[in-house]
């Protein structure tokens, strides 16, 4: 009896601790879904930074529309990150799992700065639209100079 | 003069009849990117399906969490099935193009049932979400019989 407890509070704390892995079947399936999430990211950052660099004119309602998407979007690829999925078709660093606590406050800079960027964007001024950009921009580059191989 | 008008709304012309196409670089971006987004979309629906076929206890939380990121990934795909996309790295059957209003028809229902199947997920009903979800799963269905290579 005392084993059986023992072996669900056991079972419940590994799935407590194990969420993310928990959502995929197999590690290569939470690598492809990592990745098409900053596919995604990317094609709407990229709509967003051709306004931002002058190289489209500046639409308010395209920058609003593509900063929500990629506010709702930035959430998404963290949960992929479990262990055992630093291997495969990837270009993760191993440093993600051994610096978790510095990825996981990357990845949370990256979140707000988007949803700051989605609020910017809302407002319809184009200045405000790309010093928001910029700043979430900088959080792109700096995650991805410490945890994404080259 | 004439003729530097005609041009202008020559090109606007063909600005406003592409701007799925114009979104993207190649078309294998395109193909990618709607990839990408179909990809995200199976996860999460993946995970209500669990939930609506007693696979995994109906958690409304999660329910409502995963159905309102199918809901935001429900608009994406559609602009990335632009003309010349059609071949290449993708299961796109060529029906999608022949048959253009017949697929916007499919792929409106199911954003449209999507967005149903968010807010039965929100009420934490878990017979209003299983009867949302079977209604959405099929306009998957009849989408991909028709319109996707097996």
């Amino acid at each position: 009896m005392k084993k059986t407890f023992l072996s669900t509070l056991t079972l419940a704390a590994i799935a407590l601790s194990l969420p993310a892995a928990a959502q995929f079947a197999k590690p290569e399936d939470a690598i492809k879904y990592r990745k098409s999430a900053f596919t995604l990211t990317a094609a709407h950052f990229g709509r967003l930074g051709a306004m931002a660099t002058g190289k489209a004119p500046f639409d308010a309602k395209v920058a609003s529309d593509n900063a929500e998407i990629v506010a709702n979007l930035s959430k998404l690829p963290w949960a992929a990150f479990g262990e055992g999925t630093d291997m495969g078709d990837t270009k993760a660093k191993a440093e993600i799992w051994k610096q978790a606590a510095s990825f996981k406050e990357h990845s949370d800079k990256f979140q707000a700065e988007a949803v700051k960027l989605a609020a910017a964007a809302k407002t319809g001024k184009e200045d405000a639209f790309k010093a928001a950009f910029t700043a979430t921009a900088g959080t792109c580059k700096s995650c991805h100079d410490d945890f994404r191989s080259k």
